[in-house]
């Protein structure tokens, strides 16, 4: 049996443990997590140390490394995300339907866990004592496995989660890391049956190739290519304080802005006030023919095909002139990453027809494209934001961890 | 360009217009459909009698003859199945979520159509008016990939329904055809982006084949190897009519009972009864060496460990004596689908200890297994029954058929 079976497997058996223990002994388990990785911070410091000496080493830049570095006080606040995953509700017994039948059958579909998760993700380390955490909460053993260049930070986290679990009277089991290897995760993606959900959460290359090679079932995570348009009706002044925070206030994650479009009724007196402001904040616009027109000598450069459907991740912006809100929506619709697209507009038919026309995991309304996230959204916990259609959609807390079975209870009741 | 991508971009054009059709124009169209079938009654039975004589002629089981063929009365039911659609309530837009976040934001997390929805389904030619109506109310567009016995029916079906859908309104393309060849199917399974969700109606062979191969998410339905379980608690009458009806009521059906499990403090006495009433209804029981011992001369033969995890579809049953409650547990773990398992007990700690360790689609106490179906839970409508636990789980009715987005309205709200 291979290495990935068996721990597939060890997880199943745990799993079954984890899936009857009460909230009291999942948030014990939380809090015993939580103190041991505050008691072993030296540990896991001295073991990214490693990790950190490596990765400079072989050239990684100096933003990668900060993602991947640990010190005392990244350490305490993974600690402190475990302790407040315990404050949080236990979604596992939440009953979401229940009715008698006429024939007097008792009906209740009920959230249970959905048994072993497979978690894929990179560099930052983290995501081992948030997603371990997450999963616990929800009921879930979990299968993590991060990339190589953090493998020794890794490894230190989760055998201290390890051994919390167990001291506080769960398996140990319910916790395990899979070898960083290639061959490993290949057999992961094809543990169907052993593990019930597997989630990617990375670069778009990480994700694509979970979703292409996996025969297990995924949800797929966090590529945005958010528009924010300007509309006929909007208030300029709101649509450019909206669109400087939406790409801005923190350019490299998923729900940053990606793209602007502006209705050419008000193109002119836009850009004119925005374009200088972009460039002011160091943001490359790639326009279309009649943005860069607009441009002058501000820093506009001409986009190409490619721009429209691209996720920078830095502090460059696509941008199209549209005709109206119908080619808004088409622009959208062909370009979208599905993630988060916002109107700024004044006008309720144009808010209407704008979020019953874009089909995105989050359409906004005179807001920041920033906060489609879980914390935002008041879940106390995200796994991720699923930019898929199938179970979960945009950000996902500890429900969304959860798969539901029916309970019927009868006194004799027979088809007829 | 491929067909199939061919047909499913016009699918998604089709889904744009209707995901924003109102209930009035879909139930509209399903009502227009209804009349369309009964009008062409004469043209679909013609239709379908040469796929029965091709079936005759390959040599194809009379049964399977008998699931393909359409006479007035069942073309009459499946119109019949279009009108009661048109009186459920329209999924879409639904609230699921909705509430104020703390910086003002209204949130709403709203039902949506997935948008492309692909079916690939075996012999029966009433599925294609089934799915096509159950996606068109759900608000998805159909692609719908028959079986090639079923050919001619299922063009002539299908034409019917473009027709009526186009003239009440909505586009043609709402519901298409799939060429029946094998090239096709696969193209259908790799069109990820372009088909939201593929949900395979047929055999296990079928249904592993979509899984396996299918880059599509998938929803996983209908494998049920459905156990039930007679507790030491259990009234024995009681469970001797659950048993018999579970697996004799309509053996055919995923929700049918194959295996039993009996109690060894009730064993002698609960076999005694109900091996010759299952003798007597033609069963033919697949025994572990105790129920053999029990069985002297009535008609058990050894089980083989195969039949424990076989579906038989069939007047068979594979039957065990367990020594606890938790044995019993144990072994549906090992041997179920997950679809449905069904305790018989007195004893309310034996429900709930057997409720919550069984993880099933449906868990049943008390009752006949055969009430797993959309139909007998009250949805008024039915795709399947999901086995898998991502997304849906158990008979899925309209609601299942949808995704959901946040809808998230603002006054110029910016992250800090």
């Amino acid at each position: 049996m291979s290495e990935i079976i068996e721990l597939a497997r060890r997880a199943r058996v745990a799993s079954y443990v984890l899936a009857e223990a009460s909230r009291a002994a999942k948030d014990a388990a939380l809090h015993a997590m939580a103190a041991a990785l505050r008691a072993n911070t030296d540990a896991i410091v001295a073991a990214n140390a490693k990790d950190v000496a490596a990765a400079r080493e072989a050239g990684t830049p100096e933003s990668t490394v900060d993602r991947l570095a640990l010190d005392p006080a990244r350490v305490d606040a993974m600690a402190a995300g475990l302790e407040q995953l315990a404050g949080l509700n236990d979604p596992v017994g939440e009953v979401v339907r229940g009715y008698t039948l006429p024939n007097g059958l008792e009906l209740r579909q009920v959230r249970v866990p959905f048994g072993v998760v497979g978690i894929i993700y990179e560099a930052r380390p983290n995501v081992t004592a948030d997603a371990a955490g997450i999963c616990l909460k929800s009921g879930n053993a979990v299968l993590l496995r991060g990339s190589s260049s953090a493998a020794a930070s890794n490894s230190a986290i989760i055998a201290v989660l390890r051994d919390a679990a167990e001291t506080s009277g769960l398996p140990a089991d319910v916790v395990q890391g899979v070898p960083t290897d290639r061959a490993a995760v290949k057999e992961l993606m094809q543990a169907r049956g052993l593990v019930d959900v597997l989630i990617p959460r990375g670069g778009a290359g990480l994700i694509q190739t979970v979703v292409s090679e996996s025969t297990v079932p995924v949800i797929e995570t966090g590529v945005g290519n958010c528009h924010v348009y300007i509309d006929a009706d909007a208030d300029l002044e709101l649509g450019l304080e909206i669109l400087l925070n939406s790409k801005i206030q923190r350019p490299s994650v998923c729900n940053a802005a990606e793209s602007l479009l502006v209705h050419a009724a008000v193109a002119d007196e836009f850009l004119a006030r925005a374009l200088p402001a972009l460039a002011q904040a160091g943001v490359t616009v790639h326009g279309d023919p009649k943005v860069v027109a607009a441009g002058n000598d501000s820093a506009v450069v001409a986009a190409d095909e490619d721009d429209f459907g691209t996720e920078y991740n830095s502090l460059d912006l696509s941008a199209a002139v549209v005709d109206s809100l119908e080619a808004a929506v088409q622009h959208i619709r062909r370009y979208s990453s599905g993630h988060t697209d916002a109107i700024v507009t004044r006008s309720q038919s144009a808010a209407r027809r704008f979020t019953q026309a874009v089909d995105s995991a989050a359409v906004v309304v005179n807001a920041s494209t920033r906060f489609t996230d879980g914390g935002e959204y008041g879940f106390g916990a995200e796994i991720g934001i699923s930019t898929q259609k199938l179970h979960a959609r945009g950000p996902m807390g500890l429900p969304e961890m959860t798969s539901t079975k029916y309970i019927v209870t009868g006194e004799g009741q027979l088809r007829t």
